[in-house]
């Protein structure tokens, strides 16, 4: 059997088990996840064995460290996949929730109903544990999953696999409503992703040549999320220690998170009072500042910005800073430059703070917080399948909500349209 | 100029103007709908007059009697145009509306809000009056516009686009705000579907063809509709009155609309009491029926189905007949012959009343009432952009909101993460 073969067979039962999935209620789907945590907890050591497998390959392939790091799973992280699928079932069910219900001049009544989206196809890079937690959401929504990880992790994936086979049957759920590609043939993507009658979404998680390339070729919809170029604005009004705490956290608190500050931009007014204390506290972290002239004439230890700077996702101890003359400025090189992914504006001026919300595109704009706070879990989604930058269906963190769209319903005493 | 380049030049533009239009006030936005129609209404001679031009080029081009009525904008059209802006003015403006405001552990406060696509481009055929009806949406929604419409309408739409720009002027918005494009090369569609930079969505409203074309080559989102198959299932314990009404009116009150009942299901024990009525009606309004066997043997005035009937879009005054064993087999053969567009159940059972509601995976789904109520006006949604049949975004008929997407937004007193 050829990849499309193997992929569009998988397509199909994938849709097979969707009708099924969607119909299914709340008890059933956390007796599965229930299962399959159950079902990890027992077969830990397999599991542990299968990644050994697949970390003496990387080794031998010479697989950086950044990259052994992250597909390594270590009992700590085997016990959190059983934890995230425990947590997953405690979340309220998404599906069947009805909104909106209103009598129309008619006599009928309209409203919403939020349902499934159907198959989710999602690729993601190295983590294995993202197969557990990937399958435990797309489960949790009503969804059938196609899961299709890294070929590094490709032992590791199969274990969990089975782990979720054996909880999905244990719970008398279709063992093909999550599907875990077997094969690393690299083909198994570009059919995954081509394939709009088995599949209704695709989510890459991953680097952004990966995503790339799959929105570019993609013929199903992509929830997406590509760079995270976050802003801070340090505006004329913001209070000096919320200023100083909100961009030391955010771009100190963790480096290689895409909600991470990339650039700072402090109004002018502010700018020789602020920037010598954040400068000090910068360096003390061990970040380099790349800095606009204005602001090195106030702090001469920066080194020189250019454009290519405004545009970097560092993902590093790096940081750009400019000086700009007030709100307009901030606004429009954050939608310059910025990925529209978090943006923050530090002021206690009720009225910029109004505009900066309504004005920024980004898909999290916050008033006063680090933009390190942009993520499922500190929103209150429970859980997180990836951050959106998109612009259509979900915007930033997407949870289980993100995985299902919403269908009118329409009740009726028998009315016709006249 | 060549077309790529005209197209991104307008992009560039509309990029522009939505970031103006997402700031800009209901107030302005509605002063602006209402100097458009007011353009209309004293420039409507000159709208006849190109509109003559287009219907000469038509009729000389041997277009059909169908394209040509399309096509021709009467004095009743006209002031449709004016009275449709006028109604989109009373529309409660979607833009900035928040939602789920709630407090997190951490002391931030997140919710919604809800903000314009950014440029929205529609793409549609024959009809000039959408040139208005689409602008209008549009503008309303806070989103910029590039409308392309067919190139047998050029003149009308391009008078009508003469009136935009004075009404956007006039309400001092930018003109750029709304642009209609100006030639009639096709390869100005390819353009405008793949310039993700400058067009966040294309909706496609025309046939099938075109909208298959522009789904497989766009590289940008696309709100789209494909078929509308439309089921109406007439259950065991369907009230006799309410499924003869309502199959009537679903299959003749309109055949040209895509939530016209194509293909009607009959539960076996009801099939002998009630196919004979609904046929001696559907014949009177000269509705050829095609049937399943079980169907001819009770009405044998019916031709032969055949699977190419179940998937059949007809428009037109033929109807699919097929007696079903009952409520599941009605929702296999929906989920599988169905577009998702709009099916019913006729029945005055609750339980599978909530069955059908749940697991038929259609835009719109409904109890005791005509599929013919499918629409944006029917459903209060004040107006209607297209009905979606894709699984992301927007789902059925939609209106402002479905060209607006939510961000997140976050308040803080200077929270950082730890």
């Amino acid at each position: 059997m050829n990849i499309l073969e193997y992929m569009t067979d998988m397509g199909r039962q994938a849709r097979e088990a969707s009708r099924v999935m969607a119909a299914v209620g709340t008890a059933e789907k956390n007796a599965a996840l229930l299962a399959i945590a159950e079902a990890i907890r027992s077969d830990s050591d397999a599991i542990g064995e299968a990644n050994a497998r697949d970390m003496a390959a990387g080794r031998e392939a010479g697989l950086d460290a950044a990259l052994l790091d992250r597909l390594e799973l270590t009992p700590a992280r085997i016990g959190g996949m059983i934890e995230g699928l425990q947590q997953v079932a405690t979340l309220p069910d998404p599906v069947g929730e009805i909104s909106e219900l209103k009598y129309r001049p008619s006599g009928i009544q309209v409203g919403k109903m939020r349902v499934p989206l159907g198959v989710v196809g999602i690729i993601y890079e190295s983590r294995p544990n993202v197969t557990a937690e990937a399958a435990s959401l797309c489960l949790k929504s009503g969804n059938a999953a196609i899961l299709r990880g890294g070929s590094e992790a490709i032992h590791s994936n199969q274990a969990i696999a089975e782990c979720i086979r054996k909880g999905l049957q244990q719970a008398g759920l279709p063992e093909t409503a999550v599907q875990v590609v077997a094969t690393t043939d690299r083909e198994a993507v570009g059919a995954l992703i081509t394939l709009p009658e088995y599949v209704d979404v695709v989510v890459p998680r991953g680097g952004k040549g990966l995503i790339e390339r799959i929105s570019r070729d993609a013929t199903v919809s992509v929830i997406k999320h590509l760079d995270g170029v976050c802003h801070v604005y340090l505006d004329d009004e913001a209070d000096a220690d919320k200023a100083v705490a909100i961009a030391v956290n955010a771009k100190t608190h963790r480096y290689g998170t895409c909600n991470t500050m990339e650039t700072l931009l402090v109004a002018r007014s502010r700018a020789a009072e602020l920037l010598p204390v954040i400068a000090r506290e910068m360096s003390a972290a061990g970040v380099e500042l790349r800095a606009c002239s204005e602001a090195r004439a106030i702090v001469n230890t920066m080194t020189v910005a250019d454009d290519s700077d405004w545009a970097a996702e560092y993902l590093a101890p790096i940081l750009a800073v400019k000086v700009v003359a007030g709100l307009d400025e901030a606004i429009a090189h954050i939608n310059r430059w910025g990925s529209q992914h978090t943006d923050a504006i530090i002021t206690e001026n009720y009225s910029l703070a109004r505009r900066f919300l309504r004005e920024v595109d980004s898909s999290s704009v916050m008033v006063n917080a680090s933009t390190r706070f942009a993520d499922g879990f500190e929103y209150g989604l429970g859980a997180e399948i990836g951050i959106s930058t998109d612009k259509i269906h979900a915007r930033g963190p997407v949870g289980l909500e993100g995985l299902t769209s919403q269908k009118y319903i329409v009740f009726g005493d028998g009315q016709i349209r006249q």
